[in-house]
């Protein structure tokens, strides 16, 4: 039986083999949001790096380049952190390099992987169904908030702990599968309501964003399922 | 305005400041349930160590002593991590000396706090009582199972931060307060079929001891505060 896991932040990836698994990305508002969206709507490749300064160098080499830190746009970059900046007309096959506070880093972690693959409400069931087809045991990483527990990270790693487990195809490993699963089914007859409570819903709120929240909350908008290879995500 | 906070395991307490904070340890199965037990029942003081040798040191200073490992009683030693092995007479009186898997690590994880409180579901509302009569902010820290995160730990943190907040004197200080709430409203209402799907409380049934886990599941049994004063719990 495979079985499914949920490790609820990056500060506790420790405690997790990933050799011989996949690896599920989470970081609901925004950055993994933002890669379903782009490599959905036709961004020809998008290249997660961890610091400002690897995005910046990329300018170089024909990426428009992302950049986040602490919610806002980064000083100095040609796009911020959100899902319709990625809609742009001018972004169809072109690269895009991003950096955030969260999610990028969480994928940079993730690399002893056997797939590394990019989940969000957007593409819930796409992400369901490529997991069921494959034999390997499953990890999903909560992005969180520098290092910190969140909810919308851990809501979507129940919504898909419950696809992953509804036939037994799947088992339970651990008590944050079960907490995060739970907690899913409590939010899910009013996500958004959950939503707007999150910290980080909040911090985005000052920031003026809600619409980007309630993009966010959308599920299976698109039928992409965006994974690592070479250091780029292809679908 | 006060706040609450929860940390979902010790391997996260890096990200909390403890300094000027009451710190609320558990362990629900079974540390902090046999701590409180104990000190409701006459043991005259408990003495938590992290270590083995530790514990048995003590015994030439006349503690009787306590120790688990892996969720069974540490070869050599008095007693075990049950809660009715608190409750026997001889006890009465004496001192104890006790070392768990969790419960005692996160106990000496948490010397910066400005006090140390034992909190377990049998003396859940005493020790909400105790908090809204303080001035200081809170941390409910969850002993986990070698660091990961657990269930009951996580379900006794959304219990009391259920009662702290819920006529406004305290607030949510992150995502893991409400996620821990909002997981507790969703079992209070059949905790033992949670408990009983929790890593710990299969390991533990595997063990022969479902008669703790029920115990361990009562609200409010006890009224006493127990509370780290020079290293021993005093209430």
């Amino acid at each position: 039986m495979r079985t499914v896991d949920v490790c609820l932040t990056p500060d506790l990836l420790h405690q997790y083999e990933l050799a011989g698994k996949n690896v599920v990305v989470v970081d609901i508002l925004r950055a993994t949001s933002c890669m379903v969206t782009g490599m959905a709507v036709g961004v020809a490749a998008i290249k997660p790096v961890a610091s400002l300064e690897e995005c910046a160098d990329l300018k170089k080499q024909g990426y428009t380049t992302a950049a986040e830190r602490n919610g806002a746009k980064a000083e100095g970059f040609d796009m911020g952190n959100s899902p319709f900046e990625y809609m742009q007309p001018k972004l169809k096959g072109n690269k895009v390099a991003v950096t955030t506070t969260n999610g990028t880093l969480a994928i940079s972690k993730s690399v002893d992987a056997d797939e590394i693959i990019i989940g969000a409400f957007l593409n819930l069931t796409a992400v369901a169904n490529y997991l069921l087809e494959r034999p390997q045991d499953v990890i999903i990483l909560c992005a969180g908030w520098k290092g910190k527990f969140n909810l919308e990270d851990t809501l979507f790693a129940g919504a898909l702990v419950q696809k992953l487990t509804k036939d037994g195809q799947f088992e339970y490993a651990c008590d944050a599968a079960l907490a995060a699963e739970a907690m899913y089914k409590d939010a899910s007859t009013d996500l958004m309501h959950y939503m707007r409570n999150s910290s980080h819903a909040k911090r985005l709120g000052r920031l003026g964003v809600v619409k980007d929240i309630e993009f966010c909350a959308q599920h299976d908008t698109y039928a992409v399922v965006p994974r690592i290879q070479e250091g780029e995500l292809v679908i």
